[in-house]
């Protein structure tokens, strides 16, 4: 069985917050303790009468499910729009175990960045592998929320991620149709422009104009590459981790714009 | 004497229009019926008890101070933020007298329009002729507005023009101390890169990706070119004339964050 279960519940400033595994994934052993993968869905503390939109995020290389970066967006999605928000961790991320791959490459990575090394052709190779653990671990997860009464299946969804969570969303969005909008960004073209030439639901998508580790033409290869009739690029000056937090509030709105609802915060 | 005259007021949707010439600007002859440079300003219809932000507009080419681009524009800013906006008729547009030259520059457009020429030779020679006449122009209606207690001396001031508006906006914020903030767009690098290196204000800057006139590359030579620290190109998918209006949204929140003040419209 598939149904996805729900661990632990809280609720903070109209955030109900729940912790939940989707169990038996498929090339997901059982783990003593981890017994699937866990993820966190937000939604409005006061439930809404009809189902509404859902917006699945992925989060960054070192992160989890529950970085600021993730609970940060998921407020505004949230409370600006009253959509449900999703994240698992990523295969070796966050509450998930790390395999003997998993500690090579980030060693790899820790060692090519103190030898002040491109980081480029080891994040790509690593998140590539992660993407294929994930993509379907995604869909399952996607498949155990749509059996929620608040979500449903048919309705809206779309896909948020950055960094190592564009690495996860191309692949993901280019082989789900139930997946209408995504918002992408900072990542290099090499494996993900082939599959985001598939992609045709409206993106958006950030490059950080002075990025240390993807360049201008790397940046704009891959937003290029998408088949969306309607796309927009942001550009922000700036290096790769800075990117503007009014990034996320210009997500909500193209979300709200995509999957239906106005913005009802200030943003 | 420099002050601004008003000649009309009309009061809609909670903004107040006011029609007002500004006399006596350099350059400019006395024209029967038309004395001084042409503009309007739109105002909250309840004047607020302190002096608010200004927003400068420039029209596009072909068009006038009142086309529904500015007037649109100038609802959003009015009703989204409570500042005012002022937009004055460029040379030999709206209601000010053509030129001979004016008629020339026109006429050599249309030609290579209908002939399948580029536009961008013309337009570039054009527009630098048009600003280097309006940009003591702006900068006298920039005087004349200050002089109103409802604006005040020193209060803050942006830019917002696209296409035309750029050419005439890049050589005014370049020399122009007062406005600490700008939207611009769509034009090309060729006379404007220079003068965009010297501005160093926040900016943000429209481009098209599939526009027919300005090339990819020409378009990110002259965002690339603004010295200015905190800068955002927004691209998006489409034709010249394409831009879309929620770039109009986004250029009300960025005043909104650089001038002071917050959004109160759903945008």
């Amino acid at each position: 069985m598939r149904s996805l279960q729900f661990t632990a519940e809280s609720s903070r400033n109209g955030l109900l917050e729940r912790d939940f595994t989707v169990p038996g994934v498929p090339g997901v052993p059982g783990v003593p303790g981890v017994p699937g993968v866990p993820g966190v869905l937000w939604s409005p503390a006061s439930a809404p009468a009809e189902p509404a939109p859902l917006i699945l995020m992925a989060h960054g290389g070192g992160n989890h499910k529950k970085h600021p970066a993730m609970s940060g967006r998921a407020q505004r999605v949230v409370t600006g729009c009253g959509f449900h928000v999703a994240v698992i961790d990523a295969p070796g991320h966050g509450d998930r175990p790390r395999t003997a791959h998993d500690e090579e490459e980030v060693a790899e990575l820790f060692r090519a960045r103190a030898a002040g090394e491109p980081e480029g052709p080891i994040v790509v190779r690593y998140n590539d592998h992660l993407a294929q653990l994930a993509v379907p671990e995604y869909r399952a997860t996607l498949d155990a929320l749509q059996e929620l009464p608040e979500i449903g299946a048919g309705g809206p969804v779309g896909f948020w991620g950055i960094n190592m969570g564009t690495a996860i969303g191309v692949p993901l969005v280019a082989v789900e149709p139930r997946i209408t909008a995504a918002v992408f960004g900072q990542h290099w073209p090499d494996v993900l422009a082939e599959k985001a030439k598939r992609i045709t639901v409206p993106i958006e998508f950030d490059l950080q104009w002075d990025d240390e580790h993807i360049s201008r033409e790397e940046g704009l290869a891959l937003f290029d590459a998408f088949a969306s009739k309607e796309k927009s690029l942001h550009v922000n000056s700036g290096k790769h981790k800075e990117l503007p937090r009014f990034e996320a509030d210009s997500a909500v709105r193209f979300f709200a714009r995509h999957l239906g609802g106005a913005v009802t915060a200030p943003a």
